[in-house]
């Protein structure tokens, strides 16, 4: 009932953010009600946001508020909207005009690590930004555990708690990094793999590792921040990008929509290298996804030394060829600690062209291991070296990759030096040395203008389906136009898996660059 | 996202009823999932829903349990969603078919009487009815009292519970009624008076009773079951029929809507003579609602010893005009308890006719009261009187009724012979007699055929609302089509209001057929 509209509201709005925010603010201006104009006060504001918004649900707590607030605030008020899967619901009425403060969160909930990034809603920009550690990993470092764990009682539910924790501290860091309180941000989005989302929404992740491999959601909608325990405004709209199947997760989805690649004429390929190795192929007119899911060999902890990039973690190494002294990075300038992800394809990279291990991952004098930081360096005050173990570990993760691509690239007849860009993604790639990852078979062997850092894209797909609809719309429709593999039981893959354990890869000729330099260095026959 | 549809799904479902319930089942066989089609379980539910309901959103508890239930149920459910503000939730996921079984409870909220009946969804049919009393007339019998509790701490939490209260016990027994458990109700529509409604939702009514008397909410959408306390699916879609003011709430609107007066093209008058005396005005072209808020006489409580219509009620009282005998009958056949609102009615004329009262409603030898029921048939063993008090009290209200009525019909410049129709509405309607009515000026003088009753229409206005969307659309047009006078602060009423105390009006000439019969037993001159 929208009766007596004339003269009784005046609306300033910015129609510049209008649809394309998970929340918005709009300042109105309400006339008060007197004899003759005695619209209810609910009926009052909703009036004055129809013509912007259309209905407007009012949510049982704030409705109570509402006579209050609005005369308090002598009927000048700031009403922010959360988008619901139809429309709008009121998340929160303000005094005055605010509109100039109104704050998203991005995050990328990762199975080692949790980025997240407070974004103003209005300029579309990141405010501040901070990381830290999934708090899952004291229940198993690996996520295959953590999946068997949850079908304990009570141990989905602590399994969500742990992942919420980890989000709020980080977003408490992030938001102290903006300056804002927590509950003044309004929505959240969160890239995630599939298996980290059902955590966060507390549901049974059982059959994502069992054949024939089925997610509880892959597009689970809109949720409240208070329904989940999220440090936010109650209210907050909660955003999870989709995904396509167990494998394959809203934050694989978001590379796509950070690479462009869906928009492109030509064959691309993204990959994400961190739990499972999501690989997705294809461009404008398909898109084909896998993941080769090997087991974390990329993220902290797996590795005997591995860690997440943070303070302490070497990142950068190299090793002379003939002499084999090391040279080392660490993050912060600290004591080092352990090696990130990015230090150990460095240190792969190099003992491989200075010979220390053959391209079976093998120690060609019969060692152990290799030290990376001397005792006498290390904060530990113990050697912080890659072990033998470690390098079949990485192994298996590097072959599942390169069989998730060959086995997508067969089923589709592309060839590999078809592909128009490589684009790398997920947060394990920011400190990576390309012609290292190149060297041991990690990325393919393309000319080095194709090959292109992504970065964070799940936190990046993040941000942009926090401010904008045609974003999230856009990973909507990428989600419905993937055609997913299901490698888990797929024999060809299985075959290239088992065959594919070498640096760079069984193949050499599929790496020319790299074989050119081993046969440079000696460590191949010409 | 919606990938892979073909042969996934089997929709079978009756397209009758699509789009007009509150709530709506819908039986779905979803074919498995397996290796090449790994539709998520949601997904998948939600793809066989798409075509007929378009996006659903799902609540996080069914969401977590939706992979058991589908399991469970070998992927043959039944989906029943709710009506949102802008499409459809998820309510419930039931193995097997059960779209036979779907129910609503359509409730009215009276002042000091509950009804409730439990309807088939499919059908449209009630299937059992049950009626109670507001438990809240322990705060206070009138609804200003309650008004004024509600601003203690704490209190209006007290008269929330207390209403909801009294409608599940209502609701409980309409559904043993029924066969059902309460749990199976999946809809609930409410028509009330818009402080009824406040009490339901929580609202602070403090300010309806100020000038310039303002509701919180006069169209307050759509709520949870679960969030309001009512016994119902905790899922179960609650709609409070809109209104139009702080005076002119749901149950009125109602009745223009079950009276049809909104699409003739003749002025018809409804009247709702309950807490406030609800009066509308108009046809196709106008509708003008005001209401004369003078004090609930005609409810239980205010009179010495009326009550509601409930087993003990005397609803029947027959005057001897010479030998001034009465005759009454009583609700249940037991002991009389106490005079509902017809009793009083029939009373008041029977006395009128037969001299014992003037037309002022003095009693004319002086006495104080006028026994009904002699104390030794009573149950309490003490007689049942009408007061004089009693008699202002009622012609206080009447009087309101009157002055509302003309203070319209003035400012609409409509003469009273000119209403095609007389409506009356309201559960107090369903015992009274007509000519009674119409003796003391309760109802006008019309033709008799021009006098219908609805009986409880704000019950009859939530069943339609319950089960046809078209009704809810009605409602909605209607209170935008309503022009609310408030009669609070109009001059003209309050001088019609202080002249209208009389039998059966001031200006006997208006009641030509209740001249003739007082002028033929010599009560007044000829």
């Amino acid at each position: 009932m929208w009766p007596k509209f004339e003269g009784s509201v005046t609306i300033l709005l910015n129609l510049a953010g209008v649809n394309f925010l998970l929340s918005k603010k709009f300042f109105v201006k309400l006339v008060p009600p007197r004899l003759g104009d005695n619209l209810a006060d609910c009926d009052r504001l909703l009036s004055a946001l129809l013509v912007t918004a259309g209905k407007v649900s009012v949510p049982l707590g704030l409705l109570r508020r509402l006579p209050e607030t609005l005369r308090a605030a002598e009927w000048r008020v700031t009403a922010i909207l959360g988008r619901t899967e139809g429309g709008w619901r009121l998340q929160e009425v303000e005094a005055g005009d605010t509109t100039a403060s109104h704050f998203g969160l991005a995050v990328d909930a990762g199975t080692t690590t949790i980025a997240a990034a407070v974004v103003d809603m209005t300029a579309g920009t990141v405010l501040a930004a901070a990381s830290g550690e999934n708090m899952q990993t004291s229940v198993g470092e690996d996520i295959l555990t953590r999946i068997l764990a949850a079908g304990q009682p009570g141990e989905l539910e602590r399994l969500q708690a742990l992942l919420v924790m980890s989000i709020n501290e980080v977003a408490a860091q992030a938001a102290a990094g903006a300056g804002i309180r927590v509950r003044e941000i309004m929505a959240v989005a969160v890239g995630a793999n599939t298996t980290m989302t059902h955590f966060l929404l507390g549901l049974d992740p059982a059959k994502i590792c069992r054949e024939p491999y089925i997610p509880v959601a892959n597009a689970p909608g809109l949720f409240r921040a208070a329904d989940l325990g999220l440090a936010a405004h109650p209210e907050a709209v909660v955003y999870c990008l989709p995904g396509v199947g167990s494998y394959v997760g809203g934050d694989a989805v978001a590379g796509v929509l950070v690479s462009g690649m869906h928009n492109r004429e030509e064959v691309s390929l993204f990959a994400d290298i961190g739990t499972n190795g999501e690989v997705i192929i294809g461009g404008r007119n398909w898109l084909v996804a896998a993941a080769g899911a090997a087991g974390p060999a990329f993220e902290g902890g797996v590795l005997q030394h591995g860690m997440r990039a943070a303070p302490g973690a070497v990142f950068r190494v190299k090793i002379h060829p003939q002499t084999h002294e090391v040279d080392y990075r660490v993050i912060g300038g600290v004591k080092a600690r352990g090696l990130c992800g990015s230090a150990v394809v460095d240190s792969l990279a190099g003992m491989l062209l200075a010979g220390i291990i053959d391209r079976a991952g093998r120690f060609r004098d019969g060692r152990e291991e290799f030290v990376v930081v001397p005792a006498g360096e290390a904060e530990s005050s113990a050697d912080i070296v890659i072990t033998q173990q470690d390098i079949k570990n990485f192994l298996k993760t590097k072959g599942a990759v390169n069989a998730a691509v060959e086995t997508l690239l067969e089923a589709v007849g592309v060839k590999l030096q078809a592909i128009s860009r490589f684009y790398a993604g997920g947060a394990f790639g920011e400190h990576l040395d390309v012609e290292a990852a190149v060297t041991i078979g990690l990325y393919p062997d393309l000319p080095r203008n194709r090959i292109v850092l992504l970065g964070n894209s799940s936190l990046e797909g993040a941000k942009r389906a926090l401010v904008s609809e045609a974003a999230r719309r856009s990973l909507t429709k990428i989600c419905g136009r993937i055609t997913y593999f299901e490698l888990n039981a797929n024999g060809d893959f299985m075959t290239r898996f088992a065959g594919s354990q070498f640096f760079p890869h069984t193949d050499i000729t599929l790496y020319p660059s790299v074989q050119k330099k081993l046969r440079g260095g000696g460590i191949i026959k010409a």
